[in-house]
């Protein structure tokens, strides 16, 4: 797509710094990293978001996550990461090219998201589980 | 393992507000939600976190997701999620048995990590590039 700026850097019509690649897939630095060494995993061809993907498309960015995590890992010092892909704007999705974020992590690295659980009655949970379990037929 | 408490979900030793399953992941409601509708998507044969999990075990955990997030968005009235794996104890990881959160939002939801990036000057990019390719062996 002409105004994706996923598809300009695929194509090579946008710069970014290229980490590695395969058959479906790129991976290039994230330019406003959450953490550092902050790399993006974006499919060559155009899907706004993983529901929209081919599942071969998926299958490259998967196989690639698990290529450059351990070279983004080795080169900024870090022993963990979070993978993250958003999908909708209410879940903070900017660029409509699928894409996952792999996020180094390390001791002090000063990003603290608030992503411990709130806890919930089992009553509550019971009733979402109805909810879902309705919307799927059953 | 018997002393995954995964494993004992996957066998039917443990209890779990069950959504879907295919031939090699199962979905369930997490039990300390971030959000409403909070589901864990989990290979059903044992691995440490997705750098050990098979190439097919992945591929049925994305197949889950993508089945799973239209169901939980439909039960819960919400448009949008996230996707998420964290790997090693640095990333928040708690449970050492592979698994994807997903997570659906919805406007004023009260589910506000701060995930805006820090941004980063470009030769600060370009070293962490180096050290990533020097990493790779390029």
């Amino acid at each position: 797509m002409d105004d994706c700026i996923f598809c300009a850097i695929v194509d090579g019509r946008a710069p970014a710094r290229m980490v590695a690649s395969n058959d479906g897939a790129v991976a290039f630095l994230d330019i406003s990293p959450l953490t550092e060494g902050h790399t993006l995993v974006v499919p060559t061809a155009h899907s706004r978001d993983l529901l929209g993907a081919a599942p071969a498309d998926l299958a490259a960015v998967t196989d690639l996550v698990r290529t450059v995590a351990p070279l983004v890992l080795d080169g900024v010092g870090a022993s963990g990461f979070h993978v993250m892909s958003n999908t909708g704007a209410e879940a903070l999705q900017t660029v409509f090219h699928t894409h996952f974020h792999v996020m180094p992590r390390r001791h002090g690295d000063g990003f603290a998201p608030d992503l411990s659980g709130r806890g919930a009655p089992p009553e509550q949970l019971d009733a979402v589980h109805t909810r879902i379990l309705a919307a799927a037929g059953r």
